[in-house]
This record gives C-alpha cells, structure tokens and sequence, in this order.
C-alpha cells in the first residue's frame, strides 16, 4: 500500500472546545495556522475544509496556504452547524435559516470550485430534534431530503456527499445510518449525491462498518470514507484503531477490496493531545493494517466466508495481524 | 379507542427457556394449551402462531382451539430460527437449509391460508453472522433477499412481513433496523412484502420507534405493529410501559394518526411472569395511554411542532399523561 | 409535597458552547445575569454556583444579587474541568496542576462560607483518561482520591460531596458510578465527603437511579441529589420525566421514603430552549410525579415487592401514574 | 508465557440453548462426554464445573473423567440460576428458596474439597430484578449478601468466589459490577470472598477491565479471571480478543503484572461452533497478546502512563502489537 495517501479535517488543528471547557483545549488557532499544522503533521497530502473560513481570510488565502504546504482539498464542508443554525439547517423549522442553509451550501460550491475541491460535504448535525414529540417526522424528513436535493439540482456537475450521524449535537440526528440516508438518497431522484462513511459513526449507530461501507458502495453512493474510533456510545473521534482494531482492520480490508482510489481521511478531535501526532499515530496504525490486511489469504478466507466458518476466518485474520 | 384490539405472539403463553435455566421457566406447554391460555387471558382476539405447531397436533386442531377461545389468527410466523435454521434460514450458506427455509414458508402460507391468518410473517432471526470477517456481506444480503422475495413472488395474492431486530440470537442480524429492511425490500421488485415495527426491536436499534413506525407507513410497508418494552439494550420484551412511558405514548399517538385498523399485537416474554396477567398490565397500559394521546390538543401540538418547539410540546404531552 | 422546594445550577441560565457551535447556543450571559434569570424563572430558591465568577465580580456582589431575586446557595462548585484542568484536577499528572486543584478547593470553601452553602462540590470531569494504556490505574487513583481527602481533613466541618459520572467530556472518568465512588470514599477515612447522586449520571451508568440513590443513602454519603433525563447512553440533561418518567417516578417516590429535607436540584443544559421554561417544565413534572407517588398505596406497594412481585407493582404504580 | 496454563467452563463443552433455538444449538452433550470434549480440546488443563452434575453421575465418575483427561477442578460452580432459582437464590423473596441456595453451597463445598477445586464459585445471574418498583433494593440487598457470608463463615477455610455480572438472565442483578460487589463484600466481614472478574462482563457493565482487574486485586479480593469478548452490550461470549484486541492486550498485560499465578479460564458460548475450535482459537489469541505485551517496553511505558501521555502509550503498544 505503498501509495496510499491520507486527507485530514481541518478541524483536527484548530482550537477544540466543549461545554466544559469553555476557554478551550487550547489557545485560539486561525484557519492557516491550521493549514500549516496540517502541512507539519507530515502525513497529509489533502485537506476537508470547513467553510466560512476565518473572518478576513480569503480563498485565496486559503489556495496559497494549502499550496505552501503540499496540500490540496478533498472537499469544502460548510459550518451548518453553527449557532445560525443550531436548530436545524436544511430542516429547520424557519424558513429563512433553510435559504441560509442553501445560500451557505451555494457558496461553498463556489469555493469547492476555486479549490478544486473533489465534493461538497454536508455534515447536518444540527437536523434532527432532542425530545420525543419535538417535531413531525414527516416535515422533517420532507424538509432535510429537498434541502439537499435542491443543491444537487442547481449544480448537477457537482458531487454532494452527506456525511450520516447518529447523534450530537442533536441528541436524535436526522441522517443518522447509512441505510437511512441511502433510503433517503434514493428519494431523491438525483445521482449527484452520495455518503461518507466515517467508521466511527458508523460504529456507535450500530452498525458494522464494513457491512456498511460495502453497502453504500453498492448502491453506488460511496463519496468519501473517514476513520477514527470511540467505545461505542458517542463519537468520541480518537486516533484510527486505538480501541476496535479488528473491526478497523475488517473496514480496511474492505476498502482494499473496493480499489479505493482516493486518500483516506482521519476524522479526529485530539482535546488534549497534540494533533500532529494523533495524525502520525492513526496513519502509521492504517498502513500497518492494510500491510496485515494484505496478507490475509483472500482465497482461504472466501471459502471460510462461503461456508459462515467464523473459527476459520478468526484463524486467518488472527494469523496475519498477530503472527 | 372503545374498539381498540389485541392480539398476542402465542410464545408468550409457552414455556419459555433460555441458556441457563436450560430446565424452563416453567413446565412444557403444548400449542393447544397455550392457545387456551392466550384466550383465557381476556384481552386478545388473535394470534400471532408459531409453525410448525407441536408434534401431533394438526391445523384443525388448531382452528377449533382459537374458534374455542374465540381467537382468529393475526399471522403466521414459520420457525426459521431453530436448530435446523441456526446458521442461519433464507441466508444460510447451505443451499439445502435455504431450501428447507423455501419450503417451510411455503407450507406457512397454506396453513395462513387454511387459518384466514393476514399475512405470513418471517423473523429471520437466525440471519446474520456473529464475528468480524465471518461472513461476505454482499452474499449474505443477496441470498437474505432472494429467498424472501421468491416467497413473494410466488403467492403474489398474500401478504408477507419480515420482523427487523439489531441482534439476537445472532450477534448481528441482516433485517437490523426499519431502513436497511425498507432498502433491502425496495430492491425486490414485490409489493406483497413490508414489515412488522416492534417497539422493542425499534427502542434497541437506537431508532426512534414513532420516526421508524411512520417512516414505515410513509412507504406503503407498513403491515403489523407489535408492543413490549426494554431498557434500550436487548429485546427484554417486558410489558407495555414498563420503563419508556413517553416514548409508547408517541408510538400510540402516531398509531393513531395512522387510524390503523387491525389489532396491537404484544410480544411479551414474561420468562417469572403469568402471561395472563402480563397481557392485562400491558392491555391496561395501552388503554391509559390511547386515552391521554386522545386528550393531546392536536392544533396545538402540531403548531409546536411546526416551530420544533420542545418545551411547549412537553408541557401539552405532559398535561395531556399526568395532570 | 406542597413544601418542595427547588435548586437549580447557575450553568442552566448561562450560554452553552460545545465543540461545533463554538460561537455558543446564545450570546454570552455573565454570572449576574444569569443569577437573574435564574430568579425570573419563578420556580427555584436556591443555586449550584460554579466558581470563579466571572471576572471582576466578587462574592458580595454574588450574594447581593442571590439576596436580590430571593435566591440563597446551595453550593460552591469549583471550576476544576476547564482548560487549566483539560488533563485533570486531583489526578492530574502535573504536581502544579494538583496544587491549583487543592487552592481553588480551599477558596471555594471560603466563598461557600461566605455565601452560607451547605456543602462543596467537586465533578472531576477531565479526571480520567481517554485511552487504553493511557495512565497507571492505582496511581491515578490514589491521586484522585487523596487529593479530595487532604481537602476533606484540612476543613473537617465542612461537607464535600462528589458528583460522580461515567464519562464526559473523558472518555473514562475515575469518579464513574456510585459504587466506585462509595468504595473510594471509604477509603479516605474522613466522615465529611459524599457523594451528588444525579439522576442522568446514574441512568447512563447503567445503575438503577432509585436503587443508587438508596445504596449511597443507606451509607450516609448522600449529599445532594439532581434531577434530568437523557437517552440512556450520554449525558444529554434533559428536562426532567422528558424520556424515562417511570424511573423518575420511582427516583421520586424513593426521594419520598428518605423525607429529603433539601431542595431538589435541576442540571439541566438547555441548548436550544429558554433556561426558564426549561426550569418550569422540569418543576411541574417532578410536582406532578410527587403527587403520583403519593397515591401509591405503600402496603400494598411493599407486599409486592416483599414477594418481587412485579406485575402487582406494575399494576399498582400504573394505577397511581395514570388512572 | 511458556508456562501459562488454561482453564475453561463446562459449558462450553455442553449443548447450549436460548429462547429461540429450544431444541438446542446440538444434541444433548452429558456430563462426562462434555469432559472428555473440553480434554481433547487439547488446551486445557482445568475445569470450572457446574453442580449438580448429570442425574446419575457422581463426583468419582467425574474425578475419573478428569483424571482420564488430564484435567483438574479450578472450581465447582453450583447451579442456582435454573427453575428452581428462576426468582433468585440467596436473595429470592422465597425462604425456602434461600434455604435451598444455601444447602447447594454446602454440597458445592463438599464436592469441591473432593475434587480439590481451588475455590466454589457462585455466579448469582437470578439475583436480581426486571422491572422498576418490583423490589425493595435494601432487602434485596441484605439477603444477597447475608447469604454468602453465612456460606463463607460456615467454611472460613474455604475460599468463594462472586462472579459479577450487569444483566442476563435478569435485566438488572445486584452483583453487577466489580466495586458494587467489592462494597457488599467488604460489608460482610470475612476474608474468604472474593470475585471472578470476566473480561466480557466487565467491558459490557461499561468498565474498563484492566481497571478492574486491578481494583479488585488491590482489595485482595481478586479469586480468578475469565476471558471472552462481547459487543459491550450483552454477554456475547465469543472467543477471546474476537473484537476488542486492545483492550484484551492490557487487561492480559494487568495479568502479566500481578504474576497471575493460575490458569486463565474461558467463558465461551460457541452457539454454532465447535467448542475445541473455539477454545484453541482463544488459547492461540491469548497466547499471541501475552507475546505481545511481553515486548512492550515497560520503563517507556511507565514514563508516559506518569505523564498520562496517550500518543506516546499508543506508539508503544502499536509498536508492540502490529510491529
């Protein structure tokens, strides 16, 4: 694997901060700052990009800091979860917030241009509701599918991908599995929109990632693929195989499977580690998978899968990622 | 909801058995046994059966015992999940256990037939896998659709529903949530399949289980709806109500907005209970609550909910169960 | 319970932030401000106030504006979770960072006395780790737990209490359960530490909140207790009944048997929801659930319970909560 | 680890059943066959055996088995979760139930002095409660303590072990974590009780196994340790390290550190597999982790645990594992 590349989230450099740590995990860190830290990381060749950038920093900026750097853009993903839209983007309940969410989402499809950006991400953390008998479902969903529709249309030489969650900040999120936002997709009559599967969302929404991953490409929505990992219950965004290294390694031996010709990205939050190396870390733990994953005995392990043979499979998957 | 009825899952008035007290909860009951018990607990009108019934005991048999008790047949439910079906039914990765899958459906639909049951329901609950890298994904999902759909295909005229469950008695199963079962129908081509929403299944899969009801309906596959109750980890199948009060209350709201016409079904396993006495709690429960969702002001509810307004809808929905 | 009064946290009144809206649910609110509002909620006569105030505030101003809105303490809670404490407070790895924990513990004592708290608390929130192989296990908990000791002997008439919660914002906490925390107490020798029981914590512990509230009762650690909801597997302070009413019942009516002589506490974060209405909702559910625990017939309540008999408690409790 | 030794649980060797498959996942498997499967799984070198045996077996036929096999005893594990125990054991609202826990004990402990098994294990899995309200939590408590401790100081020279579990069969079981049962322990006031930490329960109770592990064996109450894996929500009891790899190294490394003196045992269930296969499968893991954790430097380990330096412990134990 040896030309296998890796994209990171600017997020993973800036300046975290939660509901407890309100002065932050760190001091503030502006948008090119971020670019350079990426650059420094030493392991990045592309960048998802948070739109609006820093007040004053411009796309040039931007351009010329990513080419400083050695570093081009995976993808522009415009902040509709911010306090704007804290109750929601494409579904709010306020029509003027859902034309700010599609003016926002037009917006970052020009920049995604001038970047050269593969494809617009939409993250919709804010789309959903927290208690039970907040919302109609059917407004809802209504609302969310012909936000993101409606894009797709405007610009139909531009790729859309939604990136699915379960929960946060909502604590109900609208797009929260694959299938649930395959389902919805697929309503929309539109081929111009796909998925990222992140693994670790897909872990704590229950699912089985690769059963997951291999299922959105399939019905040929697979628009990007982030790794990180959690215990299960939240997204906890920790370096790639900290916890669930087998399931990591089935998500990669996946990947492998699907030619994947695009670089994967890391999806971390280092509150209190030094993002540099969470970058270092979670990278040197995927190319030591993919090398274990690449000696697997494809054709031993697909007769022991033909046959449901799990003390087979665990024996070869235990022999070239222990032996 | 004067004209409110019920009908119950006929396990639940057999022995039930698990891995450790390997002797029962209780001694052996015989199908006819538990169909006297299941009408002697004074509150349902139909059955959900089992097939095959035990040994000896034949359709008639069956038919005189429900028309005894005043009892008519809600469905059919094959035995797919048994020693036979252990690795796994429409899905196994034997061809002649798929078959014997096949055939036990099809006997299913003539006993439904004989039975005047609505529809032949499947709860592939032995369909999935249970460790990483066990199983193909794409094969699994293939071979789990086909043979359902070609059930389908052959009795155009009946109706046939598959129950979805996260896990349990396989760590992972194929039909897991509301969406990747309406996905996986969707590509049948058949309208004479959809689905059963369990509460319970719903509550565990981290859905919200008046989101997936209506999502569900929304798509024409709406077929039955089974009640119980759990503490959001596995299938406890305590009585309605038990422990998520406000959430079976919304399901019933949108029950009712749904004017859904056919009895609610109880999936109960009262393992230290008297099934009787479970079905009257849960009966009981259900009654309360359809009569405080019927005091909900609809105008106002809706008008909260089209401004996503948590704490006025919490405060009608309050009113409404506890003043 | 007509003689029920309530506390709430000063952190309900102020702007939330997290990690994606971090320009805040709200503009900024400032200590005073919030103690106002906190008054104009109409419902609550005492506070949790987090310390530090904000700058340039001091306690004769706290308490002129507690005094001004008819407002008294029921606590100084130090702000050991912030970005001084990202890494932990008692437990820290840095000596330094342990000496500032046990200064600002010892200040709090004095604003607690000068403003006539009942008690200290300390929520070790970053007090934990994230990773596997993170820390040594016995160091961090002999950290953690002298550090709280050594404030304990150094102010032997004044009452601590802990808050214990599994997780968040670490991804582990060393104050998780009420269990660990009781056994940890234990050990510190001191007869004026106890513990905070919340609702929420114990519910996403996976405890029985009534059972962990009797457990820390029946030991004479229990201080305080704080009412909220979440969905069982993350601290989403909820109002209070939102989601798990039957268990709040049973916290209540619990609550009831221990003739609790203080105020109930609220820690509720209100994204997205006016502070007050929050407070208001959460005050008229508990007022109505306490009246529902009084109709609970208690002979008859604890004849079931001596025979662990849940369908007659069941029958009971539904009889009181929803007749 | 050359000379690490294994144990396993009988049951893993025997016919295994849940509520679904109620004719068993195989065919019966007695007593004695069930010995001479776990011998010639050709890893063991003990058994942890349920009692009663087979109606008709006696303890010399099992000593004769074993010995036939090369095994010994590690424990004797008396069976008081079967119908009989279905509402409890030493805590069942029943006093004739109670007594009958206890006689069990006493003939456990006969036959454990004949099999010169280390230690009687109870594994308390009906203990416990379903729904909300439907037991006094301070008699409960009460009875599943005072039980044990009359059965420890009825044979103060015996050793007893409590085997802790969150849930199953009974949604709630009141030795459900690691300090829940420390605190009862050390409430009863005799030395000769102690716990079975499984890495299964523990991960899925939401604890950290190495954390406990090491916490009970800190009190002294550490008696022996059982390895698994689960999908930390049920007791999945696959073979070990099957999902969480990491964590198993350091809860194996914990063991490494404690000069863990006895075999370590398994607890599997292999529903569908052959349970040789899935013990060696386990042996080979566990054998292969405790290679690994040898070469993990300890003094750089040490140095970044006292900083609580996670990438640096990554780096170290990536390098360790996957290098």
């Amino acid at each position: 694997m040896s030309t296998r590349t890796f994209a990171g989230g600017l997020w993973s450099f800036g300046r975290v901060i939660d509901r407890y740590a309100t002065d932050g995990y760190g001091p503030p860190i502006g948008t090119l700052r971020a670019i350079e830290l990426a650059g420094l990381s030493g392991e990045l060749t592309a960048l998802d990009l948070n739109y609006p950038f820093d007040e004053g920093v411009t796309v040039n900026d931007v351009r010329k800091a990513l080419a400083d750097h050695g570093l081009t853009t995976t993808n522009i993903t415009p902040v509709i979860y911010d306090r704007r839209f804290r109750s929601g983007s494409f579904s709010s309940a306020d029509p003027a917030t859902r034309q700010a969410a599609l003016d926002l989402a037009h917006e970052s499809v020009e920049v995604a241009r001038d970047l050269d950006a593969r494809y617009v991400k939409f993250w919709p953390g804010q789309d959903g509701y927290d208690y039970p008998f907040q919302v109609d479902y059917a407004t809802l969903r209504r609302h969310a599918i012909e936000g993101i529709r409606d894009v797709a249309r405007n610009f139909p030489e531009v790729t859309f991908a939604i990136e699915y969650k379960l929960k946060e900040p909502r604590n109900r999120l609208f797009w929260s599995t694959a299938a649930t936002s395959l389902l919805a997709i697929e309503s929309m009559g539109v081929d111009n929109v796909g998925l990222v599967v992140d693994f670790g969302h897909s872990l704590f929404a229950k699912e089985n990632p690769a059963e997951a991953l291999l299922l959105t490409h399939s019905m040929g929505r697979l628009v990007d693929i982030e790794l990180d990992d959690n215990y299960r219950e939240w997204d906890d965004d920790l370096t790639v195989g900290a916890v669930h290294l087998v399931e990591t390694l089935e998500f990669l031996y996946t990947v492998r499977q699907l030619d994947w010709p695009h670089p994967l990205k890391l999806d971390l939050f280092p509150y209190r580690e030094d993002p540099g190396e969470a970058v270092r870390e979670s990278v040197a733990t995927i190319r030591a998978l993919e090398n274990k994953a690449a000696r697997i005995p494809l054709d031993r392990l697909r007769e022991a899968q033909a046959a449901h043979d799990a003390m087979t499979a665990q024996r070869l998957v235990r022999a070239a990622l222990l032996d």
